[in-house]
């Protein structure tokens, strides 16, 4: 995404739009029926725009994500690791048990095939869990995690089993099974 | 699965066909090109038959499922639940790394929508999870393993994790990354 965006300007009311209807559709009748023409129709944006900003459906559907993820998942900074690993699993948590966030990640699961979307599905992931260490690795300093353990690897004990009970097991995460897994993840 | 299956029986053979046709199906063209009809034409199995074992699609993609599990995926008890906790992680991650697993997973994570399904899916798991806890349960009982543990947690704990790594992340799993989980989940 190297288009400039003011807050509030066009670009960005475009972006709320296109994504917002993309929500909608996938969470109303599936992947199957997101489409450039239905998202257009849907949004009051036209065709062309959206082709050239996105170019694919995929695309869309993996900015949703993102820009979801952005505004949903917490990373605090507190000084108390442990403290700021539960809030930001619980957030992870609650991001993906929204019925919308679990349909368009699932679509995007199922989608990610091109190459062009593996690349950004890697940025992504990059981005978020490399934000996510971050935390790992104040716990590390201060002396409340472990310093041997691998940043990136606690972050993934952590998430993983979040996402696997929420999108593959389909029952809901507690606040003991999230407590378990962080303490798990920094021993 | 109410059928009665004879090894090599007929019932088999039609199972073992049918699988098999909606895995490569899957591999090649992906979720939507997954239809009865087409099932039936690279199975040689007759569409009546098909609709009268499975009903749907999305039946015969779980069970392509279940039976790629019980043939992949290792339960070993040798004793050394740390050790049979490894074999049991690598073997997960080796089937779903396959090509054809990895894509039959992705689409039945986007088509698990209807409640019939739902129900296949918790019972699958249930016992996959419930087989595996048998694992932590006998490290328990040997004194390898913290009883206060919740056995089917400490088998999320390490398969959660791989299923990201592997479906979400979309990177190969390491034997290091699997003895590091095994032994943060077993502490």
């Amino acid at each position: 995404m190297s288009t400039i965006t003011r807050p509030g300007g066009r670009t960005e009311r475009t972006r709320t739009a296109v994504l917002g209807a993309a929500f909608t559709i996938t969470a109303e009748v599936g992947y199957g029926g997101l489409s450039i023409e239905a998202i257009a129709e849907r949004s009051g944006i036209h065709k062309t725009t959206i082709y050239r900003r996105w170019g694919s459906v995929d695309a869309i559907l993996f900015d949703a994500i993102v820009s979801r993820a952005e505004s949903a998942v917490l990373l605090p900074s507190t000084g108390d690791a442990r403290a700021d690993l539960n809030a930001m699993a619980r957030s992870v948590a609650e991001n993906l048990e929204d019925p919308m966030s679990r349909a368009v990640a699932a679509a995007a699961l199922s989608g990610t095939g091109d190459g062009s979307l593996k690349e950004l599905s890697d940025r992504f992931w990059d981005d978020r869990i490399g934000k996510a260490a971050e935390i790992v690795k104040a716990g590390q300093k201060e002396g409340q995690i472990d310093a041997k353990l691998d940043p990136s690897v606690v972050v993934v004990e952590i998430i993983g089993p979040i996402w696997f009970r929420v999108m593959v097991l389909q029952v809901l995460v507690d606040r003991s099974f999230i407590e378990a897994l962080v303490d798990g993840a920094i021993r």
